[in-house]
């Protein structure tokens, strides 16, 4: 497998709200997407773009409040009140393949491969499997004219 | 202050070592530099890089392991053995109007402006006056020719 696009990284907040404020008006953010729900996977998000050399397509922020209580990151923000860094996630070409890579080294995967946040397929590994990373494997966007 | 390019995931780790196999051999990075001491710091450091749709410029993965007793990043690692992600590394222009601009909002800065892992100014902000997220902040490398 060859290392692809680092598309985002995951932030637990405890209010997608003050976060957005955060990023907006101590950061400087100048494009962050409406907040959105995603009730199966328990969270409400949304993306803070960053800039590259060359445009705006840099390595996404995904900001992530819980749905509901029973949503995945209640455990992480009861340890972490305040919010913070919650999960890496990098593209992959083809995420059967990616999948087959992980399980041939033994690392756990959570759960079956679902949409993700994209509209593509993603699933998680184990961080005790990832040198303490909870990791997310997403597969590239096939985007009409790409860039 | 304008948000600038997400430079770098600072990812903290009981062994550079390790964690260089993990990138290489499960993530399947190809390009990871030579890991080097900052002692007054109190790290060792390497970047992994990763790719972006027009080449390899993407947001790095900083690897960073203790130097010695006293390294800020003992901590950390009491709490997450295993490592795990520890800060974010934002670019800014002039990292003197950044450091006044986050005074004036009265965020909490940790030390002096100093050099850092790519040789130019840094400084850190505290977690929690940032929505839980230490979070580094960099003066743009000024590079002969750019890319």
């Amino acid at each position: 497998m060859k290392l692809g696009r680092l598309n985002h990284i995951g932030v637990a907040t405890p209010s997608i709200a003050k976060s957005i404020a955060h990023y907006r008006d101590t950061m400087g953010a100048t494009v962050i997407t409406e907040p959105f729900d995603l009730p199966e996977q328990g969270v409400k998000v949304c993306f803070v773009d960053t800039p590259t050399a060359s445009g705006m397509n840099g390595t996404q922020i995904e900001l992530i409040e819980p749905y509901n209580e029973s949503s995945p990151i209640n455990g992480f923000l009861a340890k972490n009140p305040a919010g913070g860094q919650h999960h890496l996630c990098f593209e992959v070409e083809d995420i059967d393949a990616a999948r087959a890579h992980f399980e041939g080294l033994g690392k756990r995967i959570l759960g079956p491969t679902r949409i993700g946040a994209h509209g593509t397929p993603i699933f998680f590994l184990h961080p005790k499997d990832m040198m303490g990373q909870l990791t997310e494997i997403m597969e590239t966007p096939k985007v009409d004219g790409g860039h």
